[in-house]
């Protein structure tokens, strides 16, 4: 039974988060507001800063939308440490506000490290749920591709990937209409005895569960698409993902390298760069509406320090979306059905 | 002091071993010994499939070139049970030559964890070595990245990840004439608190040695060529070295979609693909000589089953310029200066 909801959705954005804060934010935040009427936003952060961003862009901001905070995380901050010493901070306030039930959703493109650990332990975790996981969208021949985890934790137990799965499947399911998406292991080879002890006991607990498993992939099978769900403990994630997002900024190297080669090579790649351009494109994160923080009491999505107002519309958008579709709701529901395999 | 070698270098070279086998091996070797005449190279294989395949490509082998062997590891083999019911394939036989002192170098394109297994079984490991490593070239910005282990161990102690850090050195200094490479680990942030267990107290061990230890990077690093030698266990490792070659294949698929966009396109993407073919050509694999096993007493190389005959001919040169460079009695005097750090 779906809840029926009488307020409207009020998504907090950390204003003072990402490289760009507050103009990306508040950019973003107008965007997105253009698209959808039907919620409202809550800009945390130096009111000051904020309204004189604003009006840089000729923009005439609502004084209501701002909440005011004095201080800031900043990206070399230490999660833990940040929190406890930075409680006026645009990032704690932001996620104190999902707790209060004073907002639905927080949206930061700050300190992914602390923006993890403040939601987590301010707004709790899911019943079931041990470890909660950042899962990112990996562009692929399928086009439906979502590696969990990309970086929430990097020592885990094969109890915590099972769960990333079972949110991971929700997720996908709620969110990109996939009915019941393939979840497959990370490993070095796609025969049941590869691989370390961590993914052989996480492989145990999947084919014992309803979860729809289909095995192991390797490296090589991600950008295929092989499987809908790939996952991976944080540390392999994260490194996977960072090296991924490199790789067009290695295109872009090894073109230029070739165009020295002869003023011929040199105009025909000048000629082909708006195509490669558009070709490449599904290659951009900023269109994926960012990471979401799955597996806690409340709706967290995290985006890249360097995010575009394009990246923070997206992410506002994503977090309307699980809103929207009451994915706290179905977490809960799926958590009591899967949690029985145990 | 450098040893002086009377003797012509011996060459053994798994004929059955790739998937093209044994055409690919053939003209590998054939092509090897038309660039350097100083050396001796053995078939191994069965001997009429070989003799066949030569005279497919009108190629005049002299039959004493090759060593006849009966049996063949596949690629689904199990290494371990491949090694004991298989004594005469072609690849256990190779891995023997080498211990017998018959053959200076193994060079195969077979099932890898059976060329691993092998060759550390037959050959024997260096003093000081507790787990052989598998490094692999990696195209980057700086052209001189080498990533260890990409998959010869997936459980690992940082004491081992400390001993591929050693041989790696070695191996980059001798053979890329880079006198002192940098060596990072591979994590999931470059501040020394991050990361797991494993790196934090590799980094210890690193730290406290006289390799050059420049910290950590980042997945994103990799591709920009930040440090020579970057160290992870093999389960990062493989998994990153197969997303990574999986990537040339991707992109022709997002070309190809592009193109199905219009005919304008597709003709702009048709004229513009001799020129990327020729940008991205730093990342075709069969031009870096395979993937050595280092660690072992012995020279072992291994290729992907899908080696080209260029990639076997530089798999052949590279064994060659490893066996010329005395790499394992360097590897041994390494070994004793840095062990005294532990």
């Amino acid at each position: 039974m779906t809840e029926i909801k009488l307020e409207k959705c009020r998504i907090a954005v950390d204003a003072m988060g990402g490289d760009y804060a507050p103009k990306h934010e508040i950019l973003g935040a107008v965007a997105a507001l253009r698209e959808d009427h039907n919620f409202e936003i809550i800009l945390i952060g130096d009111k000051e800063k904020i309204l004189s961003a604003a009006g840089d862009e000729k923009i005439n901001l609502d004084e209501k939308m701002i909440l005011h905070t004095s201080q800031v995380v900043e990206m070399h901050d230490k999660p833990a440490e940040a929190i406890k010493s930075k409680k006026d901070s645009s990032l704690v306030v932001g996620a104190g506000l999902v707790r209060d039930k004073k907002a639905d959703a927080f949206v930061s493109a700050g300190n992914t490290g602390a923006v993890a650990a403040a939601s987590t332990l301010l707004m709790g975790r899911l019943k079931h749920i041990e470890r909660p996981t950042i899962g990112s969208f990996i562009p692929s021949e399928s086009n439906a591709t979502y590696l969990f985890d990309v970086g929430a934790f990097v020592d885990v137990k094969p109890q915590h990937l099972f769960e990333y799965a079972i949110l991971a499947s929700i997720f996908v399911k709620e969110l990109y209409g996939i009915p019941d998406p393939t979840i497959a292991l990370l490993n070095v080879g796609e025969e049941d005895e590869k691989g370390n002890k961590q993914v052989k006991e996480t492989a145990e607990l999947l084919r014992n569960s309803k979860l729809n498993f289909i095995g192991n992939v390797e490296g090589r099978d991600i950008l295929k698409g092989k499987s809908n769900i790939v996952i991976c403990d944080g540390f392999v994630g994260n490194i996977l993902l960072k090296f991924g997002e490199s790789v067009p900024q290695f295109m872009k190297y090894l073109l230029t390298q070739h165009s020295k080669k002869s003023l011929y090579e040199k105009i025909k790649i000048g000629l082909f760069k708006s195509t490669l351009k558009q070709a490449l494109s599904p290659l951009n994160p900023d269109l994926y509406g960012g990471v979401p923080l799955l597996g806690i009491n409340g709706i967290t999505i995290i985006g890249h320090g360097s995010s575009s107002p394009l990246a923070i519309k997206n992410m506002i958008l994503r977090a309307k979306e699980m809103y929207d579709k009451n994915l706290l709701q179905k977490f809960e529901e799926a958590l009591k059905i899967y949690a029985v395999t145990k």
